[in-house]
């Protein structure tokens, strides 16, 4: 899915909203525990439910590591559906990968080619040939971590570097950006606070950025879209996933997580207008 | 392991020599392609001829992941293998895997807990809560990136960072240190040259450092255990890849890595006299 297919999505449903499918066996509703594919199920059932309300699907890979075999079964029979069924709704591996050259080509095969994922996100720590095999994928989108939302952002990401003490995170996004182009290139950028999302706007203005934090993790969609969207294109995929995939854990799981999607694709709404 | 035990292995053994077990189809001898799982009877043989030579086995996750559930059998099926038959040998699963918190402990529980490593690499990028989760297990080691051997270590690793613009990777390193000890922590350093391994040292005395780059990267085992050894006890693991799984691609491919595993063991040595 190339960049305008994607804008054209969004603007289309009036949505950015990206389902994070986190899926946890210890989460899910009782009930489907007796079926065949617990996992596959859940997430089947998620994504007929959400899809109206959403643009984009990102399993994180180490739910389905943590299963093993059984787990990677799953995430294939859950890539082959949206495959399938939804092949206009962007898909994120979120892998968070990322080693030397040739060794990047792999996961970047594994992931690209065998699973089918439009694209995965990438850690920076190892450098331009880490993350460039990526980039070599044609239609493939690399989404690199500038800025994550976790409480450990702080130990390195603001490490203050050079003469003018530039917070790294702002290093990796300058840099980054040269190895790639807005087209095969995003940024993951877990910051939900304004002031944060219009310095990183000053840095990277036309790069695509997808945003966690909001939902359980606090952060808001208004917020967001307000300091963090390119004008005329959005630029954003703002991802939940537990306020969505548990807002309820009975026979009726999927509908109140469509509930929620809708719920948060409806704030999304009026900056489309 | 503890550090107790491994150290133990590298002495009685006078090598702390690690095979990385990153296999690759289409470089393994065209004969096994016709076994029912190639990659795991590579492996088999690799590990059976190189044992007395090494220390320690480090499957590079990339190479299993980018053949699918296959790659994921194969890699039980090693892993399987190692635990039976060479309990006493150290393995590390090479994922450079990390992730906020509770995402983490899905990793380290994938590796630790289903594949049985001793070990994993750790990508520290996103901080503390990132790489803390996989301290917690008991008996486990995380190996997380300091120094990287690749070209692109050059990118975010050297940025000047703080008034006195120390190299990032020394601030990766001390702060890390903080989070765990010496019983539960390593750090891959792929540094080969003196001048890099004395600055490493002189932040991180105590700390085992997992050393790639030797082989056919290029490194010398006489610089980097005369520059990294910790007195008394070594505290390294030298990794060779490429230049021993691949010394030979006949039916005698096996003889011919162990010879080449011996040849670099054969330079440790005279450091345990």
């Amino acid at each position: 899915m190339n960049r305008k297919e994607l804008i054209a999505e969004i603007k289309k449903k009036k949505s950015c909203l990206c389902v994070g499918l986190d899926t946890d066996l210890e989460k899910i509703p009782g009930h489907l525990l007796e079926e065949e594919d617990p996992l596959f199920a859940f997430n089947k059932e998620i994504i007929d439910a959400t899809a109206p309300f959403c643009v984009a699907y990102k399993p994180n890979i180490a739910f389905y590591e943590a299963y093993g075999l059984q787990g990677w079964k799953s995430l294939e029979k859950t890539m082959a559906y949206l495959r399938q069924y939804y092949p206009n709704h962007f898909s994120i591996a979120d892998a968070k990968r990322g080693d030397i050259g040739n060794t990047s080509t792999r996961y970047a095969k594994a992931f690209f080619n065998k699973l089918g994922f439009h694209s995965i996100t990438v850690a920076p720590y190892m450098g331009e040939d880490s993350v460039k095999p990526f980039l070599a994928f044609k239609n493939k989108w690399s989404i690199v971590l500038g800025l994550t939302s976790n409480s450990g952002a702080r130990d390195f990401q603001f490490a203050p570097v050079g003469m003018e003490q530039t917070p790294l995170y702002e290093t990796v996004l300058r840099k980054t950006s040269s190895w790639g182009n807005t087209e095969n290139l995003m940024f993951v950028i877990g910051a939900t606070k304004a002031e944060h999302l219009r310095k990183v706007r000053a840095v990277i203005p036309e790069h695509f950025l997808l945003v966690p934090g909001v939902g359980t993790q606090g952060g808001s969609v208004e917020e967001v879209m307000t300091h963090g969207a390119i004008p005329g294109e959005i630029g954003l995929l703002i991802n939940a996933s537990r306020s969505i995939l548990y807002a309820s854990s009975d026979k009726h799981f999927a509908k109140t997580a469509a509930s929620e999607a809708a719920r948060l694709s409806q704030q999304m709404v009026k900056f489309f207008l």
